[in-house]
């Protein structure tokens, strides 16, 4: 398992409600490949989010959000942490 | 109080130690501008550092980072979260 962060754009105008269901979407599915997303922080304005998670790849990382409906466009494995 | 997260880029070859070090810094000052310096997360092959913090505003947190050493490249208020 490893750590990542990916991050959506064009998201201008994401309301809370939009992010929790974006993120329980996620939940619903992400078992099946071993994904546990932990936090989304978005930013409406400039239509930003970022999502943490723990997953065995990036792939799988990017599966779980393409299946849900809203594939990141970065991804990047965060091995270092504070 | 609001929370933001910031993105450093360019930091390819970034080692833990060094992450380390660099939000010691920050903590040693955040309290002089109100800021609260919560997590970090690194990516040393893409070279992306991104932090999470609250603080007053997104001057203040930039500040802080370029006083430490390490001034951000952007920075995103992040008024929702999950």
């Amino acid at each position: 398992m490893a750590k990542f962060m990916d991050v959506h754009h064009n998201m201008m105008g994401i309301t809370d409600q939009q992010l929790q269901e974006a993120h329980a979407a996620d939940l619903a599915i992400q078992a099946e490949e071993g994904v546990a997303f932990e936090h989304a922080w978005a930013d409406p304005t400039d239509g930003v989010v970022y999502c943490l998670s723990e997953a065995p790849d990036a792939e799988a990382v990017m599966r779980i959000h393409q299946r849900a409906g809203h594939p990141a466009d970065e991804i990047h494995e965060v091995p270092l942490t504070v």
